[in-house]
């Protein structure tokens, strides 16, 4: 199948998933590059693959076409589009974010939550989207991988009692190195200027802290790779 | 002191900072906001502090000034001129970087080095600068604090046969968790696409990997974190 024209309605309605709202509407979104599109279709999201290249199982499309559809700064010879993933059950370790805005945090997050046995992530009021390109292209493929749940962190927090729950703000912390690993373990981050809200943190028990030079501070991701790694499941 | 024309040769001195080029050849460098010109002050490398508002120990500049300075979306009211630090002796613990060029990255992997004691980094070839504004902005003013020495990472390992070198490619690696935390260490991490060179991957002995899902990879930054955590000075 090949596809020359702005306005074939495939098209249009591809360069309008470039919006969150039209992407959750839809349950649909689009991974940009090779290496992702193989990774979508090895793990059975992808619903159609597009090249500016003929090649079998690609729909083929021309580069002014490629341009409209895509944010790149360095235009991609591929696209997948593909479908928004099934809830699963919860994992045994949970990552809540607490409005984590910027998309190569959020990313960086997904990769490490993969990496380290956090398969569900619980995305709490003030996140960014996920399906933002720069999400995925900074996640490396772990988006397609993992659990996403969208809630409210205090109403999640309250009705999972199950899990023991830890925040990361520097008051009433423990540190790290004597944190034990137990089963059912949740860990709270918290937005990258602001911390974790005070109605979230209202419902918290304890916090972590990461033994350091304490007139420092980390990168939301870093520290929450940091975290995850001591308490990988 | 105010300064209302864009064509005052310290405003002419000020934007061209903005090239990498001018700011190596000058020896200085600029920050932007209260929060970064407040910590130049303190850590003494502040030569002029330039204000949109009228107040003491400022500059006074017209917002249009302002904005042809400077490099960020949201304007700030504050820009700090600062001196581009003096080397110092290097520290017992090395962050080594090879060629990592993304400067979200480059920032959030000076506040780990400076968190966990890593007071040294070595600016590999094709790393991107420092003094750039994404940088200093992501490294929340750890980039004052830190010594930096840049040199060819083979050279330096070369000649620096008392430090404990380890890389972080794949093969021939030792878990993190088995690496004894010697007096002088150095830590090696490659270019976000590409890993370590191979010229500098020839003259290093150990490889640390980090215990995970080993279909995963994490971001450089947050390796970085993890590794300098668990081998903190």
């Amino acid at each position: 199948m090949q596809i020359t024209s702005l306005e074939n309605p495939k098209i249009k309605y591809l360069v309008k998933l470039n919006t969150s709202k039209f992407r959750k509407q839809e349950g649909k979104f689009i991974v940009e590059g090779k290496h992702l599109v193989d990774e979508a279709r090895r793990q059975n999201v992808l619903i159609e693959a597009y090249s500016t290249i003929e090649k079998e199982d690609y729909i083929f499309i021309t580069p002014a076409i490629m341009k409209k559809i895509c944010n790149t700064d360095t235009l991609v010879t591929e696209i997948g589009l593909c479908k928004i993933l099934d809830k699963k059950e919860l994992s045994n370790k949970l990552l809540l974010l607490d409005g984590v805005q910027d998309p190569g945090n959020m990313g960086a997050l997904m990769r490490s939550a993969k990496a380290f046995g956090f398969d569900t992530i619980i995305l709490g009021d003030g996140c960014c989207d996920i399906y933002n390109d720069k999400v995925i292209r900074s996640s490396q493929g772990a988006i397609f991988k993992l659990n996403f749940v969208s809630s409210n962190l205090k109403e999640f927090i309250l009705s999972h009692k199950e899990y023991k729950i830890y925040g990361t703000n520097v008051v009433n912390g423990i540190s790290l190195s004597e944190v034990s690993n137990d089963n059912l373990i949740g860990v709270v981050l918290g937005n990258e200027g602001n911390g974790i809200k005070d109605e979230t943190f209202s419902v918290i028990e304890k916090n972590i802290y990461i033994p350091m030079d304490n007139t420092e501070s980390l990168n939301v991701s870093v520290a929450g790779g940091i975290i995850m790694y001591e308490l990988r499941g």
